[in-house]
């Protein structure tokens, strides 16, 4: 008898209601860059990360609790932030101790969703964090969702590479029909050692290197490992397990 | 200046409403099984297929012209039907100068969403029919939308798989920025030349071969150009052009 927990990867987060997300973890992926910023942050020593889902409820929040009001829109610091959503602003000397309250384009929109569909646990992940997430989806054994963000909701190629990072890692502990799944895990192994020099095909990496001059956001966001800190949500705030 | 006509790749029926159709020739996909019977029924001679979205409808229709009423739900003959969507059904003897009356339960859904979009042109296309897609595509010089039927909205991998076939043969004539394109043409470069043997990992494989035995359909619906037609859209009906 397979009594091996059950694991899907949502593509984009219009497929996101296809997966039942009540008895399993659900994994937010959204490499460039939340959840990158949400590892580097929480690794280099903030308190907490409060995601929220527009400008202005970052300022009012910020305000109240003294925290860092950061984030942006299609790529850029956000109007009327002075903190973007680049994962190398939050050093420890300056978010120690700090809470950030960052609002994005598409994580944040992911996580709410799997928030109204009654997530039973929600986790973020990307590769420098990789580890982490791997560790605690096999420590769990329940049923896993990896839910790319993608954008504006189409399919993106970091997102998914990442979900095959994971799939790779644990696909021996999990039950995986699940073509999407197998589709992530292929390309993955196909590129995990050249994910730099593939990134230029890919469209994010147009808007935020040729537009913003952001590579080394893209090279730290692909490198495992580097912040290694496990984001867990809960009471509306996502902190270091 | 870069005139070429832009092509991208919609993975699944429930991401087909982030592309603008009104100007584009999109490509219904739906390998297993309904692209391929059309391909099949028009090679051997059918004056038509109507595509319909309910078994009633296609029994009504059927009646008052005289036509075949088939289709599928889940995989099997569907219930009150005598045939099915199976593209091994329709020989030259059986379906030569009939019309074929079909529904079923992806490929004819999203010919209806793409209707209801205002394409400019709708075509199908498998790889029985591969080359003929290719040629008209690069023939028209217009945007292109190549739209995955999946599986209930589900991503599935030999609809994209086909897309990626398709990309592979006309990707110099077309500007592509599309992760989704990108991916597709991976997957079918590493899977070319096995795409039978590496069938049996798709969770559509499983239903169709496992469940009812249809591997002969499995190896007709992946062999490229042995239904060498054209199906258009047109007053309700695809023809063979």
């Amino acid at each position: 008898m397979n009594n091996k927990p059950t694991l899907h990867t949502s593509l984009s987060p219009a497929l996101l209601h296809l997966y039942d997300l009540s008895n399993s973890v659900v994994v937010i992926i959204d490499v460039f860059r939340a959840t990158s910023t949400i590892a580097s942050a929480l690794y280099n020593g903030a308190r907490c990360v409060i995601p929220v889902d527009s400008v202005p409820k970052a300022i009012e929040i910020s305000k109240n609790i003294g925290g860092i009001a950061a984030g942006e829109r299609d790529g850029q610091i956000a109007e009327g932030l002075q903190h973007g959503n680049s994962p190398l602003e939050y050093t420890r000397s300056f978010i120690e101790n700090k809470t950030l309250v960052l609002t994005t384009t598409n994580g944040t929109r992911l996580l709410q969703m799997a928030l109204d569909k009654n997530a039973d646990t929600i986790i973020s992940g990307s590769f420098p964090n990789l580890s982490r997430v791997v560790d605690f989806l096999i420590a769990e054994k329940k049923n896993v969702i990896l839910g790319c963000a993608g954008w504006k909701d189409r399919f993106n190629l970091e997102d998914t590479l990442f979900a095959g990072a994971v799939i790779q890692r644990l696909k021996k502990q999990f039950t995986i029909h699940c073509d999407s799944s197998l589709m992530a895990e292929t390309m993955y192994a196909k590129h995990k050692n050249d994910l730099v020099s593939f990134a230029p095909k890919w469209t994010h990496y147009h808007r935020l290197v040729d537009r913003f001059g952001l590579i080394e956001d893209i090279r730290y966001c692909l490198t495992n490992d580097v912040a290694g800190v496990l984001p867990v949500y809960t009471n509306g705030m996502l902190v270091a397990k």
